[in-house]
């Protein structure tokens, strides 16, 4: 334990998700070596994080401005939402550069053990965006987890009575993994996706 | 990349050492979801931290006032010192509750890569500690690394003439380890100051 403000600080960055108490007492003692000016910089950026980011008003993606920039973008395909559920899965789904439509960030995932139902997330909001008919596919890229799959499947059923392209992300093995290392679930959802090689002979359609 | 402030965020977390893009991205979306007062709070000790910090002016320890807790407190041994890099080690030393003396915190080892040497550190003022004679022993207890070493070898060096005990912590197997993982060094160390079990032969003295 150390005297004062240092330990204050230590406490506070030990608060941090991720952060154990020897990160915490690294990153006090870094902060006390640099300069003074940058240590302020860092605590005005904290400090007014949460007054200055705004939400999109449209699909509650992170924004600078009332609504976002992809939904700003006239060149998006107006006819696609992606739906997800967090501001973190539109950066790692617009860095593969695959899509090219527009999102609707739910805000989390349905999860009862944590208190969440349907009306904690933006799902509303979803079915006013759809109300026009310009909308006619809806990707749900919700997590492959328990929480994102009851999301995915509260959701499709929702909406599946209006006409849309509906589809869920495939499942499978991580490219670059290795099959061994794959758990068995993610093996056989792997199995159960299988595409046949173009060409090949084709399993006769079940009856 | 996120739009405003919340990549600012996201830009300045990733900055602080041991934290990764990844942690930096997890950081801010969690402080979006904290009270605002919480996240003022943090954002407040961490602008106040470098002026509010303060170091003993006897020993340079982390202090809240003009002498630190250990200084101050006439029950410690005056005679003996302990020479440390950092206030971390400090911490450190008080938790084996094994030294009851001073300490004397360096503020870093000697490293001519860095381009620190010895006027760097807080040599000066442990002299000066050393003058009126109070103190008869000093440990020498900088890191067991090149600078640690090269900081206590030159320490050694400077002091011997003055007629005090000095010494170096033990260096050996880290207790609670496996002897298979300790590596070399730290091995030939062990076997380098493995003591005698009371009552064992001793070698004969070399001459």
């Amino acid at each position: 334990m150390y005297e004062g403000p240092v330990q204050d600080l230590i406490d506070e960055l030990g608060r941090l998700p991720g952060v154990g108490p020897k990160s915490a007492q690294r990153i006090a003692f870094w902060m006390l070596d640099q300069p003074a000016e940058d240590v302020q910089r860092f605590a005005q950026v904290v400090s007014e994080v949460k007054a200055r980011a705004r939400f999109c008003a449209v699909c509650f993606n992170v924004s600078q401005e009332e609504t976002c920039r992809i939904c700003r973008d006239a060149r998006r395909d107006q006819t696609v939402i992606c739906v997800v559920e967090e501001s973190k899965d539109v950066v790692a789904i617009e860095r593969t550069r695959e899509f090219r439509g527009l999102y609707h960030v739910l805000g989390g995932a349905i999860s009862p053990i944590d208190g969440k139902g349907p009306s904690d997330l933006h799902i509303r909001e979803l079915l006013t965006r759809l109300a026009d008919g310009t909308v006619t596919e809806i990707i749900l890229a919700t997590d492959p987890n328990t929480e994102g799959e009851a999301t995915a499947t509260y959701l499709s059923r929702l909406l599946k009575d209006m006409g849309l392209q509906i589809s869920r992300l495939a499942s499978g093995l991580p490219v670059g993994g290795d099959l061994e290392y794959a758990d068995e679930v993610t093996l056989g959802r792997a199995f159960e996706g299988r595409r046949y090689v173009e060409g090949s002979a084709r399993p006769a359609p079940r009856v």
